[in-house]
């Protein structure tokens, strides 16, 4: 005790700590070996994790600000996928020694940023190491049995459902966009996403199946299908997507990008964190209506096909070949 | 789909979900956007996360198994320390590409050490980043309402209780022991710690707090201290600890230290995960009887005071000063 080098953690776990507020769901948060939470009654519990890696998800050029809040979104937006509704959280982080991370005044800004998404959520606890830079978070929603929504489900037939538009963080990725007409409103579809936490509930009993698209449409579009047949023998299922009805912002469009360009960056750019939903045709109604009450714009991209094949068809019903399908985190390479 | 990186990303999943077994409790697991969990009616939830560094907690000569082995075990501990049960896990590594870890053959083994300590527990899910070597593991354990042993609680005149011996992974961290007679028993506690998980069960209803013994003796216990008084303006208690009690293998006898070797060892090295309790005289009958239960020697090592700091007392009642207090990830010095 009284040592100064338990005093400089504790200053950072303090730095944390001290943007939390009690909950009476939570008898014993931050400060001892593990947090508990009183879970609310006939509940599932619905969890992921994902981590930041400096580099990769975001660059030093980054407020503080900003990567707690793409931290806390990335994460959010799983649990959107799920029909979940947010509840704890646990940050995991491991500071370079000596750097600017391991402050208590970057640590304040994370905070800031990190709790600016969601009012209910509650940090129940987590962990401080000394490593390169990487910012884990765990997340626990809830949901009620049997209402989660999985990438498992679509159907022949069923319409393809994309809430918000689709490129806008890929176009930030691909270029300067600072002197451009909405430059800034690309940067903050790349900096701080919003997850689509009321469209993921309010979507439940509408669709079939669900996905959030981080790695790219075609990407996460083949996630879902493979879903589909991932128990039996049967080929995946494949899709018709139309170019002319992927939802394109109004920043996008005045980027002035070919129109091949804009379809690679909205096909296979990633970090879009919208919903893909896969719907029987006499639900689209219903379905639209219901995330109308959520504030949020879907548009149909497609339809899933028996072909087990995704094509990918311009306004004259020609194919259009994609340079790159998606993002995997350990081949860089564009595939076929 | 048919993407050559996705399938890379794709078998390295594989190589850990083939590990885990299907549970009625857990009706999504792996390969979904999150993990739903059908928790146990009337349990309240025990969540703890910890991260394993490379160079800091593990050395590149570790084998596959022992690293699995240890991310669970620290977590595990955690666990122990609130007398919860351990149920479910997920896991969130940040993996080198082309290094030998995002190998399907090295998750194969981490997999092995990582689910041999408990059997009970599930792993529901978790995610995969490239970038520096990070093993994060996330743990949800149930525990009765009201029956989580925390940190607070210690009250002047307990009893300190620890399970097991002291120092054995400080002391093969100290110097080269694969010549020392029981070196592979010192080995063993650094690289395959047991977590203290029925004894922990076993200590509800008999114990005033407890933590797990992980930074140090002496850095864990000031922290067990300082939680006795923390919402209060009444000074953080102290302790006397006998030297001469302190629980010692038969492998560290053997190492030759000299006495304050071995003390320096036992009261700050760390990576012990034994448990410290604090007990009421009154019932460290009962307590020990029900530790013997779940087959965990324990030793009474000192008493709580009043005084405000820890004294170390040898035989003759002499204060020892140890050289360093314990572990801190932001500051390498000793202290004072």
């Amino acid at each position: 005790m009284n040592s100064s080098s338990a005093r400089t953690e504790f200053e950072l776990i303090h730095a944390i700590a001290r943007h939390v507020k009690p909950s009476a769901q939570v008898p014993i948060g931050i400060g001892d070996d593990a947090a508990v939470i009183a879970p609310t009654p006939n509940q599932h519990l619905v969890t992921t994790t994902d981590s930041l890696v400096l580099g990769r998800h975001f660059t030093s050029d980054w407020t503080a600000h900003d990567i707690g809040h793409l931290a806390m979104a990335v994460n959010l937006s799983d649990l959107a996928a799920m029909a979940a509704k947010p509840r704890w959280a646990l940050l995991n982080m491991t500071l370079p020694k000596d750097s600017v991370y391991a402050t208590q005044a970057w640590l304040d800004e994370f905070m800031q940023g990190f709790l600016s998404l969601d009012d209910g959520l509650v940090l129940v606890g987590g962990n401080l190491s000394e490593g390169p830079l990487n910012i884990g978070v765990v997340l626990i929603g809830e949901v009620m049995p049997d209402q989660a929504i999985t990438r498992s489900g679509t159907q022949v037939g069923d319409l393809l459902v994309l809430t918000g538009t689709l490129g806008d963080a890929a176009a930030a990725l691909s270029r300067p966009v600072d002197n451009a007409p909405f430059g800034l409103a690309l940067r903050q579809r790349l900096h701080r996403p919003t997850p689509r936490l009321l469209a993921g509930q309010h979507a439940a009993g509408h669709v079939h199946a669900m996905i959030d698209v981080s790695d790219g449409l075609l990407a996460d579009l083949s996630h879902l299908l493979h879903a589909a047949t991932r128990d039996s023998a049967t080929p995946p299922l494949g899709a018709e997507i139309e170019l002319q009805k992927l939802p394109t912002s109004k920043a996008m469009k005045a980027m002035g990008f070919s129109e091949a360009e804009r379809w690679n960056l909205q096909l296979s750019g990633g970090n879009d964190y919208e919903l893909l939903m896969s719907v029987q045709p006499s639900s689209l109604t219903p379905l639209l209506a219901d995330l109308q009450l959520a504030n949020t714009d879907a548009t149909v991209i497609g339809q899933v096909t028996s072909g087990g094949e995704i094509l990918v068809l311009d306004e004259h019903g020609g194919h259009f070949v994609p340079a790159k399908r998606g993002w995997d985190h350990f081949q860089e390479t564009a595939d076929e």
